[in-house]
């Protein structure tokens, strides 16, 4: 139950810089790999002649050929040439459209004729001299939607990020949930409290006292199908929360896409944008190396959660305040799947 | 096809002493844990919210606390509480009659109306100064079953166990098998033979000579649902065998629950209880070690009979003398099964 | 879908020589083991007493001995004996033709009323000192069918062995395919070529130039059920090429016996017998080597090719001209399969 006619953060363009990327996506093994001109292509993983998987070939003059007899398939999913053959008549694979933005590689797994560019979301972040991004990609297996919400839920930091971004007064301060259109938000405001040890790092690396209160925000945003950017940071007490000068806060947005592999796993890309001593590249990598085990922390908890509602399909879960971010984006989802079906399909038809 | 208003050895203290320990006991998912005043507790391995596994979390103050969202929960399966949550309203989930006694942890799987501590079966050696006690536990992919034909025919040790308990003349003696109420008997006497070296070491260790003749014993006791207790040793030859004095013998008891994780697969708790040195404590050491090693040699030959009954649902096995041990405990597990089945359940009824 | 009613290699025999083997052969479990004179015999690898696997037994004075209780199993699937039983009556297991010739162990899974030693195709490298033979076992998870495929089409050579004895002549040298009776035929010859790594080597080993333009021939011969044997070699141009005398020429036969394990898995048998330098152990050890690390690179292209057929199950593959070796030998294949399955079978019978 995934959203198709979307877009979808596949990879980074590092992953396919060298070779072809398999990579199943909504079900759907693709083969991404830099055809013409350099520019990022997506076809099925399944050579027309044998079945063989294209991926496991090499590129050729933007040509995906084929390790096993050298097919050569081109972006739109035709055969262009094969040695010793005419290769006219032979089926043509599916192709995917896929852009190269943002620092991302987008595909678009459902009805290639309904694809627009336009509907990437864009990110305020990227190559912008104020702002330096750092970020990962981890397999997990379980369902996009136990990730969302996850995200959509923070007060998990308390107890899964105890000794790094958790902290007693995410619990005891609500949260409160909007739907706005199909974007989701649940925001939480804490003042006058400690850092945690994450965002004492972050005011000593913006040069502020880390010893100091702080007022502390959480805007986590769903939009579908499964991304969710969440505004985070810290500003020393009594210069406007949220609203303070750059001067006087620690800010970043955490970055989440979360592209179904399956019904019951995922690709997960995280990273953290920041908006305090971009220049500092060190900083970044100390970050995303933070990040990333604090994300991994969240791992296991996932997978056995999947396990575990897997073992019981007829159990009813509770949906309580905290869930409410979650659920709405659900709300979202089910109402977009549900148009999708109802929709005629021009790949069908084709 | 298990017994589940019974008593099963679940862990031993142990294993939850630092944390809580997840464990699936006849099919059924439990946390185990330490609650009020370090008494131990089991509920379902699956939080009401949000279904994470409970024994991911941590305890406080005798409350088992999910480690993903900070619920509560009680040892009787009721939510205590939650931050910021009203909990009244909360399902329960099941939580299970258990006992810590004899050095092991006690739970009953089945309808806890039921539970009664007086069933848990005594342990003469446990706490005694007589004897001394040392043990493990294998995993093993086997149906129960298998693993009590194996300890109700002990003429697998000449051919299983041959460099450390085995024997030919355990192939050569008659074996003799009654069935005592529940309880099911197969009980061999040899005389006269050369001690097989795990019973030379034995001698040596209760100061006596190993180059002898002895008289050696095995006496196994089936239990319901599926304890083995085995009376074992060797005497000097000319003292009375099996109620030689204690300075003419070497004699144990090996300890063995079986303990179904699912139909297929079982937690194996294998020890040995002794009444000789029992202050030695680098000979209890020693015994665990040996007794590791050997009944490890089980487990391939376990595992890969189950594969192949898997294999050949529609064989029937031979039931030989040797096998009656084995038969005449599965013909008690059958009839008790049936009872059970035919019996109103209480947590049904709840 | 395999034939049953024929040879194929089960193992090696150093395979044998100190234990049984266990091993599946068309889906049966079959313990392989020196009987009496030492003398290779194959039984059904399920002890009748309790399901044990006999290949986990041991061999005295000719009988498979069960190496979980005893049991005495005769070459004939009759058991012989067991300590303290009288086993007249206990059940047969299946025994199966076996025979030891060319230095492979030989079984018969079928009717072993219809097995007839003559069948053996025969191996004219075998004991002959003017070949030397090397080879080795691959456990390949794909359909057997998909590596008779990839070996009666060379022309992947040019692009999964592209650094050994790939080459772009191979691609651009149309092969000729030919049926005679149940035997097909692959063959290219080409012409005035640079010979490819692998073939220097066997040049430089039989003393001759590596630097100069060859001819290079490929006959490839699929026999059921699952042989393929390639003749390959390379000569200095300008000496009758395949007839060139013995010392212009470095020629070799690719021995390839593709056992099917199951439907989709199967142990290939691989190795190369050549016929030049036979007395030279060493280079038969380089060879070797070589040619395990060239087969080595189809694994993966082979498996993964299995999982994208078992994922797209309704999708017809193309059959070019390069892929008629194939095509005709699963013809044959099927010709022969539906003659086997119209047969009476006195297995059954039996």
């Amino acid at each position: 139950m995934f959203l198709k006619n979307t877009w979808y953060v596949a990879a980074t363009p590092n992953e396919i810089d060298d070779k072809p990327l398999g990579r199943t996506i909504c079900g759907e093994a693709i083969a991404f790999y830099r055809g013409e001109a350099n520019k990022v292509a997506a076809v099925e993983d399944f050579c027309p002649h044998r079945g063989a998987p294209l991926s496991l070939g090499y590129v050729s003059e933007g040509k995906l050929v084929c390790g096993y007899h050298g097919l050569e398939m081109g972006c739109q999913g035709k055969t262009i040439a094969m040695p010793g053959q005419r290769v006219r008549g032979f089926p043509a694979i599916k192709s995917y459209p896929v852009v190269e933005r943002y620092g991302f590689i987008w595909v678009w797994p459902g009805d290639p004729a309904q694809a627009d560019e336009a509907k990437i979301p864009h990110m305020d972040w990227y190559d912008n001299p104020e702002w330096a991004y750092g970020g990962g990609l981890y397999h997990i297996a379980c369902d996009y939607r136990l990730m969302i919400d996850n995200l959509m839920d923070l007060t998990h930091e308390t107890y899964v990020h105890a000794t790094s971004i958790g902290q007693k007064e995410i619990d005891e301060t609500p949260c409160k949930t909007t739907t706005e259109g199909d974007m989701v938000v649940t925001s939480r405001f804490m003042s006058g409290i400690q850092p945690p040890p994450f965002w004492k790092m972050g005011l000593r690396a913006n040069n502020l006292a880390d010893d100091v209160p702080v007022d502390r925000w959480q805007i986590c945003r769903f939009t579908p199908p499964s991304h969710v950017m969440i505004e985070v940071g810290v500003a020393h007490q009594g210069h406007g929360g949220y609203d303070a000068p750059n001067d006087k806060k620690a800010y970043s947005v955490v970055v989440d896409f979360i592209t179904p592999e399956t019904e019951t796993s995922i690709h997960y890309f995280w990273g953290m944008a920041r908006k305090f001593k971009p220049e500092d590249r060190a900083l970044t990598a100390t970050i995303r190396d933070g990040q990333g085990k604090i994300f991994a922390e969240d791992l296991e908890m996932l997978e056995r959660q999947q396990k575990n509602l897997l073992a019981h399909p007829e159990r009813a879960l509770l949906m309580l305040n905290i869930d409410a971010g979650g659920v709405q984006s659900r709300r979202v989802l089910d109402r977009l799947i549900a148009q999708e079906a109802a929709q005629p399909s021009s790949v069908l038809a084709a």
